[in-house]
């Protein structure tokens, strides 16, 4: 395969295919669910689509469908269900850049369809956008990136923290944390630029409205604001190791 | 007993008569809080049975009522307080049928109970329809049965991933990934079926206030949900043994 | 000190001096912090006192104080900071007659001076009758009655259910386990019953606003349903012994 | 350096100097984040400035964000962001003075850094005050300052409960448990004084705001809270040592 293949971890391919093609079925559902269930509560069926969002709903519906996904898929891809999760732990080089491609590729699949169906199952009367992400009355782009950099910051932030080897405790926990930080990005920041957090979601949503305002936004703001985080967080707060027991 | 009867599970009766009777009993009281707090939550006794729904409000009752029964009697019945967790698990061979029968019955008569005693506990002019699931404007029983069908797929997933018995370290907070999960459905679906997720929950609902339309729905779709998500997890997410400490 | 002497529990008064009497001041305090934060979010500052209530945030409240209260004291006391709890346990035997007496003078007493700080701290405008729990419109007292009979199930239901020593899997999820389901009973009797589940909490609020209506429905419900839930659970759901690795 | 210097803790800046200077940054992250994300959440853009608060939108908030910032940094500097945990620490001796006053200053200037990101990602129409605090009409300052005691009091109480080194069931929890006692304290107290609960929030608040009225009940009420609890759980509360497996 040669070295260039091995860094770009081709080997993950031909190795372990069936591994792979598991990781990349567990990635695709979990972002089916989270456009379903996250995008599914924007929705208001009696009002309509003319409706204020309830805000504590839709933050606690994307928050708990990452919960959920990750709870069910974790073991199986590591449950990043998120393009900005996948860059942010491959410039740490956790993951390979082949993976990540792919894993990116299911990601965007997986909210697309969760977000067909969605439409699928909702009366035109109340569907409105399916919870597409916009920015908010006179918030400018350069803001929207700002708040979506920051909502990639905190999220890879905690997925550092509480997946870093060396903090067994927090392993337990470690799904409700990534997912009530999700829930905590959208309390900040749905009426600023819809809260996205994560590319792929935000590109669900948008294919099945055909909205594409601003689109930029949503995969620079929660990329460069990952990166950032996972950079910062393993070159300065890796916890040491733990010593083994012998 | 014959090959027949140990398929279907007659032997658990006869040799653990105490141990079935005891998991009866707590599939029928998780059943019966289960719809006495959940569709109590769904009055408004001040407003009257006119008043619009607080979502947020409803799903954490559901959800935390969940919680509150799983963690209380999880381990004499497994928790499933729900048919279509039973019959998901029923259809990878954990359960058997003999078992799964029983159960069921159980869950429609706790179910009945906890909703009977809700009539009973509420004043007639708030009492409206005791959270009988149904419908929303304009959403068809198709639709209706694909939301119900993914709200039992979500749930039996999560049960799958977090009773892995090779995922040790979600043990401590299976109750709550299940509870929270339940929550989720809600926040999605009460305006769009009512939100059942659970055959025995709309049952007793609909016993009580006997109001039968678009029931199948509720049978059809969470049940189909979540034999597909059993079958999903146990053939292609199983997590891999974990080695012993030896 | 004679048999009697022995069956009430006087010897943990004079043998473990100080541990009764940091028990004591554990509890104290406990209903002092519950009383205070919980009725304390049942104040509308700006909108006075005939704004309608917010039954999630009151139930968040309540739910969250006892969660605070048992994380940080319940490894001094037991955490019962409830007369039903003290009550339930007492029934089943884990808690010696003297002790229970101790502990509800403990907790009335921390509960008054909770409701009284709040009196104190709040402007009178705004105060109203500062959370006094008291039976919705047309709920007749045998309903409200029935009502707070099974807050005190759910509760000491899954109290005895986290806290089985033969669980410990649920250990580190306990406090948060009974906070959650203390929320979840405000969820469904706010508006019923001023949801007290507490008769503590009650008494502490009845006294500051001098308020007795109905009182009794706040000791006979909690504490017949917590007794209920006790036996119940102690007889017939305990776990049995877990094997212990030699 | 003689004894004085010892007591101080100046030899930690010296023996450990990565240390420490990584401990701060945590520290600043960790506030940086609260404010951005807390203070944002009170920020209404689609209403505006005179919005009616969320309660529960803004009490989740703060919780998430202390909740994920505990996760995240936790291990590196404890976690504190909050001047009045550091000082209750300190005031037991488990946090040495010098230590003490360098994360204060970070813990401010991280909460500056956070509240001014806020203002330059926030539309002018709809900024505000971002979140400044303020007593809540006909609230006195007395009575302000003894709401705050409470938020600084049980804020403390839980930390000190959950971290305890001899309760080691709580380490998984702890930081959610931190974090819901955040949110506990702003459903009582966001409109009686904004609730604080942190004098490092309210300064960066009030520097970007350039608003001071009342702001020495935000130091002086979380302080004094924090210092008491710390000291009653010390000295009365504190679990007995673990025995060890040998
Ligand atoms: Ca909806
Ligand atoms: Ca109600
Ligand atoms: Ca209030
Ligand atoms: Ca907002």
């Amino acid at each position: 395969m040669g070295e260039i293949g091995a860094k770009l971890g081709l080997d993950e391919l031909t190795g372990g295919a069936v591994g792979i093609s598991r990781a990349l079925l567990a990635e695709f559902i979990g972002n089916l669910l989270l456009n379903l269930f996250g995008c599914g509560a924007c929705v208001n069926i009696s009002q309509g689509a003319n409706a204020a969002p309830n805000i504590v709903l839709i933050a606690l519906a994307f928050g708990l469908a990452v919960y959920a996904a990750v709870s069910a898929i974790g073991h199986i891809s590591g449950g990043h269900i998120n393009p900005a999760v996948t860059l942010g732990l491959a410039s740490t080089g956790k993951v390979k850049p082949v993976r990540a491609v792919l894993y990116i590729i299911a990601q965007c699949a997986g909210a697309a369809a969760g977000s067909g169906l969605l439409k699928a199952l909702t009366p035109e009367r109340a569907a409105g956008k399916l919870g597409v992400t916009g920015l908010g009355t006179d918030v400018t782009p350069l803001q929207g990136f700002g708040i979506e950099f920051f909502l990639g910051f905190v999220l890879i932030f905690v997925v550092c923290g509480v997946c870093d080897g060396n903090k067994p405790d927090h392993k337990s926990t470690a799904p409700l944390a990534i997912g009530l930080t999700v829930t905590l990005g959208h309390l900040l920041a749905v009426d600023y630029t819809g809260s996205a957090m994560n590319p792929a979601r935000s590109f669900g949503s948008a294919l099945v409205a055909n909205e594409w305002a601003d689109h930029w936004v949503y995969w620079a703001g929660p990329i460069a604001g990952g990166v950032a985080a996972a950079l910062l967080y393993v070159h300065g707060f890796s916890a040491p190791p733990v010593e083994t027991i012998t």
